[in-house]
């Protein structure tokens, strides 16, 4: 398969590896938000969340709490933004699954969210209870 | 302690919820980005990525996989972005650890993300592989 990520877990593209175990890798992203921007994947391909082994997707969490921890140590960020996008309607570009940590600073200038114009609009309980209804 | 997630958990203020074990609960944001929106957290109080208990962790990442499956049946969304935000610099309001699950629709117009004006700037595989000895 064509994968630039198994390509990476595999080796045979280079990256700067962070973090390893049997399961999941993570290394720095090359286009950075801020300092530490890294990547969360599982080795073995999965393409998103509706498909990721369930065991693979806890130690991807797991990693991710590591990584995070480290990242404020080792880089003094005061925060971390975790962002994984699932589906092209939702912005994830490669297909297969990752956990985005992107590394918070004071003053860093990163705008993380869009503008949420519908904000202003708050839901009725019974309204938020018919979709519950519709999910459970 | 007044925080709003732990009363709700409580089912001291009223949510419409959507999902629920011992541990985790997820309900419906008050103030949704896109229909389904919902915030999964554990019943017990912890602050962000830094201090959840790792168990927890995983059963939260769990609920957040099967409650995407769930959102995409139910409703008709085409994928989900997932996002947690640690520490008020990232834009934590809540201080009570929570992901979001955000169903994306067909023409739903949400700008999820800001701009990233820097993302031009591709980092070397040599500084990469300088931040990635700090944070190791």
């Amino acid at each position: 398969m064509d994968c630039i990520f198994c390509k990476i877990a595999k080796g045979e593209i280079d990256s700067a590896k962070i973090w390893e175990n049997e399961d999941v890798m993570a290394f720095l992203d090359a286009s950075p938000d801020t300092k530490g921007h890294c990547l969360v994947v599982p080795k073995k391909h999965f393409e998103d969340i509706f498909d990721i082994d369930r065991e693979i997707l806890k130690k991807i969490i797991v990693a991710v709490q590591d990584i995070s921890v480290k990242i404020k140590e080792s880089l003094g960020a005061l925060g971390v933004n975790i962002a994984s996008n699932n589906k092209g309607i939702s912005g994830q570009i490669v297909p297969h699954f990752h956990m985005h940590i992107i590394p918070r600073y004071e003053g860093d200038g990163l705008v993380m969210y869009g503008p949420r114009p519908e904000k202003i609009k708050k839901e009725s309980l019974e309204d938020l209870r018919n979709i519950a209804a519709q999910i459970k």
